[in-house]
Protein backbone atom coordinates (compact mmCIF):
# COMPACT_ATOMS: atom_id res chain seq x y z
CA UNK A 1 0.00 0.00 0.00
CA UNK A 2 1.27 3.56 -0.95
CA UNK A 3 1.28 5.75 2.22
CA UNK A 4 -0.98 8.49 1.10
CA UNK A 5 -0.59 10.65 5.11
CA UNK A 6 1.31 14.02 4.56
CA UNK A 7 -0.24 14.95 1.28
CA UNK A 8 0.25 19.00 -0.46
CA UNK A 9 -1.50 20.18 -2.81
CA UNK A 10 -0.48 23.31 -5.14
CA UNK A 11 -3.38 25.09 -6.27
CA UNK A 12 -5.22 28.15 -7.21
CA UNK A 13 -8.68 28.60 -6.39
CA UNK A 14 -10.35 29.09 -9.92
CA UNK A 15 -8.07 26.37 -11.55
CA UNK A 16 -10.33 23.63 -13.13
CA UNK A 17 -7.67 21.26 -12.77
CA UNK A 18 -6.91 21.84 -8.92
CA UNK A 19 -10.47 21.44 -8.51
CA UNK A 20 -10.89 18.24 -9.90
CA UNK A 21 -7.79 17.21 -6.92
CA UNK A 22 -9.82 18.78 -4.62
CA UNK A 23 -13.18 16.86 -5.44
CA UNK A 24 -10.91 13.54 -5.77
CA UNK A 25 -9.58 14.26 -2.28
CA UNK A 26 -12.56 14.77 -0.74
CA UNK A 27 -14.94 11.64 -2.05
CA UNK A 28 -11.67 9.42 -1.17
CA UNK A 29 -11.47 10.76 2.30
CA UNK A 30 -7.97 11.82 1.96
CA UNK A 31 -6.67 15.63 3.53
CA UNK A 32 -3.94 17.87 1.80
CA UNK A 33 -2.43 20.60 2.76
CA UNK A 34 -3.11 23.36 0.42
CA UNK A 35 -0.23 25.74 -1.08
CA UNK A 36 -2.42 28.67 -3.22
CA UNK A 37 -0.33 29.54 -6.19
CA UNK A 38 -1.41 33.19 -7.45
CA UNK A 39 -1.96 32.28 -11.45
CA UNK A 40 -2.76 35.60 -11.72
CA UNK A 41 0.19 36.98 -9.91
CA UNK A 42 2.79 34.87 -11.96
CA UNK A 43 3.58 32.56 -8.92
CA UNK A 44 3.72 29.97 -10.51
CA UNK A 45 6.55 31.21 -13.05
CA UNK A 46 8.36 31.61 -9.70
CA UNK A 47 11.57 29.64 -8.63
CA UNK A 48 10.61 28.02 -5.68
CA UNK A 49 6.99 26.74 -7.89
CA UNK A 50 9.40 26.17 -10.81
CA UNK A 51 11.09 23.75 -8.50
CA UNK A 52 7.93 21.76 -7.55
CA UNK A 53 6.58 21.74 -11.80
CA UNK A 54 9.09 23.04 -14.38
CA UNK A 55 5.21 23.56 -16.21
CA UNK A 56 4.65 26.40 -14.16
CA UNK A 57 1.50 24.92 -13.65
CA UNK A 58 -0.94 24.13 -10.96
CA UNK A 59 -2.28 21.19 -9.51
CA UNK A 60 1.01 19.43 -8.08
CA UNK A 61 0.69 16.64 -5.62
CA UNK A 62 3.24 16.07 -3.16
CA UNK A 63 3.23 12.82 -1.59
CA UNK A 64 6.15 12.74 0.72
CA UNK A 65 9.34 11.53 -0.02
CA UNK A 66 8.21 11.36 -3.85
CA UNK A 67 8.13 13.62 -6.91
CA UNK A 68 5.83 15.89 -7.22
CA UNK A 69 2.64 14.03 -9.59
CA UNK A 70 1.20 17.01 -11.64
CA UNK A 71 -1.21 16.98 -14.67
CA UNK A 72 -4.86 16.79 -13.48
CA UNK A 73 -5.54 13.28 -15.11
CA UNK A 74 -2.75 11.75 -13.66
CA UNK A 75 -3.38 12.61 -10.51
CA UNK A 76 -6.98 11.09 -10.48
CA UNK A 77 -5.47 8.25 -11.89
CA UNK A 78 -2.42 7.56 -9.33
CA UNK A 79 -5.28 8.75 -6.60
CA UNK A 80 -8.03 6.22 -7.83
CA UNK A 81 -5.22 3.09 -7.80
CA UNK A 82 -4.24 4.14 -4.30
CA UNK A 83 -7.01 4.60 -2.67
CA UNK A 84 -9.22 2.64 -4.52
CA UNK A 85 -12.49 3.65 -2.23
CA UNK A 86 -14.73 4.73 -3.67
CA UNK A 87 -13.62 4.43 -7.32
CA UNK A 88 -13.16 6.86 -9.45
CA UNK A 89 -13.76 4.50 -13.05
CA UNK A 90 -15.96 1.25 -13.11
CA UNK A 91 -14.77 -1.82 -12.76
CA UNK A 92 -15.20 -3.04 -16.62
CA UNK A 93 -13.10 -2.22 -19.30
CA UNK A 94 -15.45 -0.57 -21.64
CA UNK A 95 -17.40 1.39 -18.70
CA UNK A 96 -13.50 2.44 -17.66
CA UNK A 97 -13.17 3.75 -21.68
CA UNK A 98 -16.31 5.64 -21.54
CA UNK A 99 -15.96 7.39 -18.60
CA UNK A 100 -12.15 8.54 -19.91
CA UNK A 101 -13.35 9.56 -23.41
CA UNK A 102 -15.63 11.39 -21.36
CA UNK A 103 -12.73 13.23 -19.19
CA UNK A 104 -10.66 13.86 -21.95
CA UNK A 105 -13.24 15.61 -23.68
CA UNK A 106 -13.47 18.12 -20.60
CA UNK A 107 -10.07 17.88 -20.23
CA UNK A 108 -7.69 17.59 -23.43
CA UNK A 109 -10.56 19.00 -25.78
CA UNK A 110 -12.27 22.09 -24.20
CA UNK A 111 -10.27 23.17 -20.62
CA UNK A 112 -7.02 24.13 -22.50
CA UNK A 113 -8.64 26.56 -24.70
CA UNK A 114 -9.60 28.67 -22.12
CA UNK A 115 -6.65 28.90 -19.72
CA UNK A 116 -5.11 32.09 -19.05
CA UNK A 117 -2.04 31.69 -21.20
CA UNK A 118 -4.88 31.69 -24.08
CA UNK A 119 -6.58 34.70 -23.09
CA UNK A 120 -2.59 36.36 -22.51
CA UNK A 121 -1.94 35.05 -26.01
CA UNK A 122 -4.65 36.29 -27.76
CA UNK A 123 -5.43 39.61 -26.79
CA UNK A 124 -1.24 40.42 -27.20
CA UNK A 125 0.02 39.11 -29.72
CA UNK A 126 -3.46 37.68 -31.52
CA UNK A 127 -4.75 40.94 -31.41
CA UNK A 128 -8.43 40.16 -29.74
CA UNK A 129 -10.35 42.86 -27.82
CA UNK A 130 -12.27 41.54 -24.80
CA UNK A 131 -15.35 40.89 -27.00
CA UNK A 132 -13.52 38.35 -29.55
CA UNK A 133 -11.91 36.84 -26.48
CA UNK A 134 -15.86 36.65 -24.80
CA UNK A 135 -16.88 34.51 -28.35
CA UNK A 136 -13.50 32.65 -28.10
CA UNK A 137 -14.60 31.35 -24.69
CA UNK A 138 -18.36 30.91 -25.84
CA UNK A 139 -17.48 28.90 -28.89
CA UNK A 140 -14.81 26.56 -26.92
CA UNK A 141 -16.97 26.58 -23.81
CA UNK A 142 -19.82 25.87 -26.03
CA UNK A 143 -18.62 23.12 -28.47
CA UNK A 144 -17.60 21.37 -25.51
CA UNK A 145 -20.44 21.31 -23.43
CA UNK A 146 -22.79 20.68 -26.61
CA UNK A 147 -20.49 17.53 -27.57
CA UNK A 148 -20.97 16.61 -24.10
CA UNK A 149 -24.52 16.58 -23.79
CA UNK A 150 -24.83 14.77 -27.33
CA UNK A 151 -22.88 12.14 -26.27
CA UNK A 152 -25.03 11.33 -22.66
CA UNK A 153 -28.39 12.57 -23.61
CA UNK A 154 -28.15 9.56 -26.17
CA UNK A 155 -26.31 7.03 -24.25
CA UNK A 156 -28.31 4.24 -22.20
CA UNK A 157 -24.88 3.95 -20.10
CA UNK A 158 -25.87 7.47 -18.80
CA UNK A 159 -27.58 7.75 -15.41
CA UNK A 160 -28.03 10.24 -12.32
CA UNK A 161 -24.40 10.76 -13.03
CA UNK A 162 -22.29 10.70 -16.44
CA UNK A 163 -21.82 7.04 -15.92
CA UNK A 164 -24.48 5.11 -14.22
CA UNK A 165 -25.62 5.61 -10.88
CA UNK A 166 -22.11 6.20 -8.79
CA UNK A 167 -19.52 9.77 -9.26
CA UNK A 168 -16.75 8.96 -11.60
CA UNK A 169 -13.75 11.09 -12.85
CA UNK A 170 -15.98 12.18 -15.95
CA UNK A 171 -18.79 13.97 -13.52
CA UNK A 172 -15.30 15.44 -11.68
CA UNK A 173 -13.93 16.08 -14.89
CA UNK A 174 -17.61 18.18 -16.13
CA UNK A 175 -18.28 19.90 -13.05
CA UNK A 176 -14.25 21.14 -13.10
CA UNK A 177 -15.24 22.96 -16.40
CA UNK A 178 -18.89 24.02 -15.13
CA UNK A 179 -16.84 25.68 -12.08
CA UNK A 180 -14.96 27.75 -14.89
CA UNK A 181 -17.69 28.82 -16.41
CA UNK A 182 -19.55 30.13 -13.13
CA UNK A 183 -16.66 31.87 -12.46
CA UNK A 184 -17.02 33.60 -16.23
CA UNK A 185 -20.49 34.21 -15.75
CA UNK A 186 -20.95 31.78 -19.16
CA UNK A 187 -24.02 29.22 -19.06
CA UNK A 188 -25.89 27.72 -22.25
CA UNK A 189 -29.37 26.71 -22.42
CA UNK A 190 -29.39 23.69 -24.50
CA UNK A 191 -27.68 20.97 -22.65
CA UNK A 192 -30.89 19.79 -20.27
CA UNK A 193 -28.92 16.37 -19.43
CA UNK A 194 -25.42 18.01 -19.12
CA UNK A 195 -27.78 20.74 -16.28
CA UNK A 196 -29.12 18.10 -14.52
CA UNK A 197 -25.82 15.82 -13.64
CA UNK A 198 -24.41 19.56 -12.93
CA UNK A 199 -26.84 19.87 -10.63
CA UNK A 200 -27.00 16.22 -9.01
CA UNK A 201 -23.18 16.31 -8.74
CA UNK A 202 -23.25 20.33 -6.73
CA UNK A 203 -25.77 18.83 -4.47
CA UNK A 204 -22.42 16.39 -2.94
CA UNK A 205 -20.38 17.85 -0.41
CA UNK A 206 -17.32 16.56 -2.15
CA UNK A 207 -18.24 19.33 -5.23
CA UNK A 208 -19.77 21.54 -2.83
CA UNK A 209 -16.80 22.58 -0.67
CA UNK A 210 -14.31 22.33 -3.62
CA UNK A 211 -16.30 25.28 -5.42
CA UNK A 212 -13.55 28.16 -6.88
CA UNK A 213 -15.79 30.67 -4.45
CA UNK A 214 -15.20 28.48 -1.06
CA UNK A 215 -10.80 28.95 -1.38
CA UNK A 216 -8.75 30.73 -0.31
CA UNK A 217 -7.80 33.83 -2.63
CA UNK A 218 -11.03 33.85 -4.31
CA UNK A 219 -13.44 37.09 -4.20
CA UNK A 220 -16.81 37.63 -3.32
CA UNK A 221 -19.20 35.83 -5.21
CA UNK B 1 -10.74 -11.54 -21.18
CA UNK B 2 -12.11 -8.94 -23.62
CA UNK B 3 -11.98 -10.59 -27.32
CA UNK B 4 -9.86 -7.96 -29.31
CA UNK B 5 -10.42 -9.74 -32.79
CA UNK B 6 -11.96 -7.97 -35.27
CA UNK B 7 -10.93 -4.24 -34.47
CA UNK B 8 -12.07 -1.22 -36.82
CA UNK B 9 -10.38 1.99 -36.70
CA UNK B 10 -11.40 5.26 -37.72
CA UNK B 11 -8.50 7.47 -38.62
CA UNK B 12 -7.31 10.35 -40.46
CA UNK B 13 -3.48 10.25 -41.91
CA UNK B 14 -2.57 13.39 -40.27
CA UNK B 15 -4.40 12.75 -37.10
CA UNK B 16 -2.06 12.78 -34.35
CA UNK B 17 -4.37 11.26 -31.72
CA UNK B 18 -4.99 8.34 -34.65
CA UNK B 19 -1.11 7.78 -35.16
CA UNK B 20 -0.96 7.14 -31.64
CA UNK B 21 -3.28 4.01 -31.79
CA UNK B 22 -1.86 2.74 -34.57
CA UNK B 23 1.45 2.80 -32.32
CA UNK B 24 -0.35 1.11 -29.43
CA UNK B 25 -1.79 -1.55 -31.51
CA UNK B 26 1.69 -2.33 -33.56
CA UNK B 27 3.40 -2.45 -29.89
CA UNK B 28 0.84 -4.75 -28.74
CA UNK B 29 0.63 -7.20 -32.26
CA UNK B 30 -2.87 -5.98 -32.50
CA UNK B 31 -4.74 -5.74 -36.29
CA UNK B 32 -7.38 -2.87 -36.70
CA UNK B 33 -8.93 -2.39 -40.10
CA UNK B 34 -8.74 1.27 -40.37
CA UNK B 35 -11.46 3.32 -42.47
CA UNK B 36 -9.81 6.78 -43.53
CA UNK B 37 -12.04 9.59 -42.28
CA UNK B 38 -10.80 12.46 -44.17
CA UNK B 39 -10.81 16.18 -42.02
CA UNK B 40 -9.90 18.30 -44.26
CA UNK B 41 -12.88 17.27 -46.50
CA UNK B 42 -15.09 17.27 -43.69
CA UNK B 43 -16.09 13.59 -43.42
CA UNK B 44 -15.89 13.55 -39.82
CA UNK B 45 -18.98 15.84 -40.03
CA UNK B 46 -21.46 13.31 -41.97
CA UNK B 47 -23.96 11.46 -40.25
CA UNK B 48 -22.12 8.19 -41.01
CA UNK B 49 -19.26 8.85 -39.05
CA UNK B 50 -21.29 10.97 -36.40
CA UNK B 51 -23.13 8.11 -35.73
CA UNK B 52 -19.76 5.87 -34.65
CA UNK B 53 -18.64 9.74 -32.37
CA UNK B 54 -21.03 12.94 -31.98
CA UNK B 55 -17.80 14.78 -31.35
CA UNK B 56 -16.84 13.75 -35.21
CA UNK B 57 -13.09 13.59 -34.56
CA UNK B 58 -10.66 10.80 -35.08
CA UNK B 59 -9.86 8.38 -33.59
CA UNK B 60 -13.04 5.87 -32.79
CA UNK B 61 -11.97 2.33 -32.19
CA UNK B 62 -14.70 -0.38 -32.54
CA UNK B 63 -14.40 -3.47 -30.62
CA UNK B 64 -17.02 -5.69 -32.47
CA UNK B 65 -20.29 -5.73 -29.87
CA UNK B 66 -19.55 -2.76 -27.98
CA UNK B 67 -20.16 0.73 -28.54
CA UNK B 68 -17.12 2.83 -30.19
CA UNK B 69 -14.34 4.28 -28.20
CA UNK B 70 -13.17 7.81 -28.89
CA UNK B 71 -10.34 9.88 -27.25
CA UNK B 72 -6.73 8.65 -27.65
CA UNK B 73 -5.75 8.67 -24.04
CA UNK B 74 -9.03 6.43 -23.35
CA UNK B 75 -7.80 3.97 -26.22
CA UNK B 76 -4.60 3.86 -25.09
CA UNK B 77 -5.20 3.00 -21.14
CA UNK B 78 -8.24 0.06 -22.77
CA UNK B 79 -5.43 -1.46 -25.13
CA UNK B 80 -3.37 -1.34 -21.98
CA UNK B 81 -6.26 -2.85 -20.07
CA UNK B 82 -7.33 -5.67 -22.36
CA UNK B 83 -4.00 -6.44 -24.08
CA UNK B 84 -1.19 -6.16 -21.23
CA UNK B 85 1.61 -7.20 -22.95
CA UNK B 86 4.04 -5.44 -23.78
CA UNK B 87 2.75 -3.04 -21.01
CA UNK B 88 2.49 0.73 -21.92
CA UNK B 89 2.70 1.83 -18.49
CA UNK B 90 5.08 0.98 -15.46
CA UNK B 91 3.91 -0.95 -12.73
CA UNK B 92 4.69 1.27 -10.12
CA UNK B 93 1.72 4.07 -9.38
CA UNK B 94 4.47 6.64 -9.69
CA UNK B 95 5.96 5.67 -12.05
CA UNK B 96 2.61 5.49 -13.48
CA UNK B 97 1.71 8.86 -12.74
CA UNK B 98 5.04 10.36 -14.21
CA UNK B 99 4.08 8.46 -17.73
CA UNK B 100 0.79 9.84 -17.76
CA UNK B 101 1.61 13.21 -16.43
CA UNK B 102 4.29 13.61 -19.77
CA UNK B 103 1.30 12.09 -22.21
CA UNK B 104 -1.10 14.55 -20.76
CA UNK B 105 1.44 17.23 -21.44
CA UNK B 106 1.27 16.33 -24.70
CA UNK B 107 -2.32 15.35 -25.36
CA UNK B 108 -4.23 17.90 -23.28
CA UNK B 109 -1.47 20.96 -22.88
CA UNK B 110 0.04 21.00 -26.73
CA UNK B 111 -1.95 19.19 -29.13
CA UNK B 112 -5.43 20.67 -29.11
CA UNK B 113 -3.97 23.84 -29.26
CA UNK B 114 -2.90 23.01 -33.23
CA UNK B 115 -5.65 20.61 -34.39
CA UNK B 116 -7.66 21.53 -37.73
CA UNK B 117 -10.67 23.36 -35.63
CA UNK B 118 -8.14 26.22 -34.08
CA UNK B 119 -7.00 26.79 -37.48
CA UNK B 120 -10.15 26.89 -38.68
CA UNK B 121 -11.79 29.34 -36.06
CA UNK B 122 -8.56 31.15 -35.67
CA UNK B 123 -8.32 32.14 -39.85
CA UNK B 124 -11.71 33.33 -40.03
CA UNK B 125 -13.61 34.36 -36.85
CA UNK B 126 -10.27 35.09 -35.44
CA UNK B 127 -8.88 37.07 -38.11
CA UNK B 128 -5.78 35.46 -38.26
CA UNK B 129 -3.45 35.51 -41.49
CA UNK B 130 -1.56 32.47 -42.39
CA UNK B 131 1.52 34.20 -40.56
CA UNK B 132 0.13 34.90 -37.34
CA UNK B 133 -1.26 31.05 -37.66
CA UNK B 134 2.08 29.83 -38.64
CA UNK B 135 3.35 32.12 -35.12
CA UNK B 136 0.73 30.27 -32.95
CA UNK B 137 1.85 27.16 -34.26
CA UNK B 138 5.24 27.64 -32.54
CA UNK B 139 4.54 29.48 -29.76
CA UNK B 140 2.61 26.22 -28.79
CA UNK B 141 4.51 23.36 -30.20
CA UNK B 142 7.65 24.99 -28.57
CA UNK B 143 5.99 25.49 -25.10
CA UNK B 144 5.07 21.84 -25.52
CA UNK B 145 8.20 20.80 -26.42
CA UNK B 146 10.63 23.16 -24.05
CA UNK B 147 8.54 22.34 -21.25
CA UNK B 148 8.75 18.26 -22.18
CA UNK B 149 12.57 19.17 -22.99
CA UNK B 150 12.68 20.93 -19.17
CA UNK B 151 11.28 17.59 -17.59
CA UNK B 152 12.68 15.04 -19.40
CA UNK B 153 15.95 16.13 -18.89
CA UNK B 154 16.61 16.89 -15.18
CA UNK B 155 14.64 13.90 -13.96
CA UNK B 156 16.70 10.61 -13.29
CA UNK B 157 13.74 8.38 -14.25
CA UNK B 158 14.07 9.53 -18.25
CA UNK B 159 16.22 6.67 -19.45
CA UNK B 160 16.79 5.22 -23.27
CA UNK B 161 13.10 6.56 -23.20
CA UNK B 162 10.70 8.98 -21.61
CA UNK B 163 10.32 6.60 -18.34
CA UNK B 164 13.71 4.37 -17.91
CA UNK B 165 14.41 1.77 -20.92
CA UNK B 166 10.95 0.75 -22.42
CA UNK B 167 8.62 2.67 -24.68
CA UNK B 168 5.17 3.77 -22.33
CA UNK B 169 2.34 5.73 -23.02
CA UNK B 170 4.37 8.94 -23.05
CA UNK B 171 6.48 7.98 -25.66
CA UNK B 172 3.33 7.09 -27.75
CA UNK B 173 2.19 11.00 -27.44
CA UNK B 174 5.66 12.28 -27.60
CA UNK B 175 5.96 11.26 -30.92
CA UNK B 176 2.53 11.70 -31.98
CA UNK B 177 3.12 16.04 -31.56
CA UNK B 178 6.08 15.18 -33.43
CA UNK B 179 4.50 13.16 -36.34
CA UNK B 180 2.31 16.69 -36.80
CA UNK B 181 5.55 18.76 -36.26
CA UNK B 182 6.96 17.35 -39.37
CA UNK B 183 3.85 17.56 -41.12
CA UNK B 184 4.36 21.35 -40.47
CA UNK B 185 7.93 21.14 -41.04
CA UNK B 186 8.14 22.30 -37.59
CA UNK B 187 11.10 22.02 -35.69
CA UNK B 188 13.43 23.11 -32.38
CA UNK B 189 16.97 23.54 -31.71
CA UNK B 190 16.99 23.70 -28.12
CA UNK B 191 15.15 20.03 -27.02
CA UNK B 192 18.09 17.15 -27.07
CA UNK B 193 16.29 15.27 -24.84
CA UNK B 194 13.23 14.80 -26.54
CA UNK B 195 15.25 14.30 -29.99
CA UNK B 196 17.27 11.53 -28.52
CA UNK B 197 14.09 9.44 -27.51
CA UNK B 198 12.45 10.39 -30.78
CA UNK B 199 15.23 9.01 -32.94
CA UNK B 200 15.45 6.16 -30.88
CA UNK B 201 11.49 5.28 -31.08
CA UNK B 202 11.59 6.25 -34.91
CA UNK B 203 13.91 3.65 -35.25
CA UNK B 204 11.23 1.23 -34.19
CA UNK B 205 8.86 -0.31 -36.77
CA UNK B 206 5.63 0.35 -34.65
CA UNK B 207 6.80 3.79 -34.83
CA UNK B 208 8.03 3.99 -38.01
CA UNK B 209 4.89 2.26 -39.31
CA UNK B 210 2.71 4.22 -37.86
CA UNK B 211 4.15 7.28 -39.70
CA UNK B 212 1.72 9.61 -41.58
CA UNK B 213 3.57 9.65 -44.85
CA UNK B 214 2.67 6.42 -44.81
CA UNK B 215 -1.10 6.18 -44.07
CA UNK B 216 -3.47 5.95 -47.27
CA UNK B 217 -4.67 9.41 -48.40
CA UNK B 218 -1.14 11.02 -47.86
CA UNK B 219 0.78 13.22 -49.56
CA UNK B 220 4.06 12.44 -51.07
CA UNK B 221 6.50 13.83 -48.38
Amino acid sequence: MTDLSGLELYSFWRSSAAYRIRVALALKGLHAKTHAINLEQGEQLQPAFLAVNPQGAVPALIVPGHPPITQSLAILEFLDETAPTPPLLPADPFGRARVRSLASLMVADTHPLVVPRMRKYLTTTGGFDMDAWRAWQMQWFGAGMRTLEKRLANDPETGAFCHGDAVTMADICVMSVNAVMRVFKIAFDDIPTVDRIVARCAALDAFANADPFKQPGAPAQ
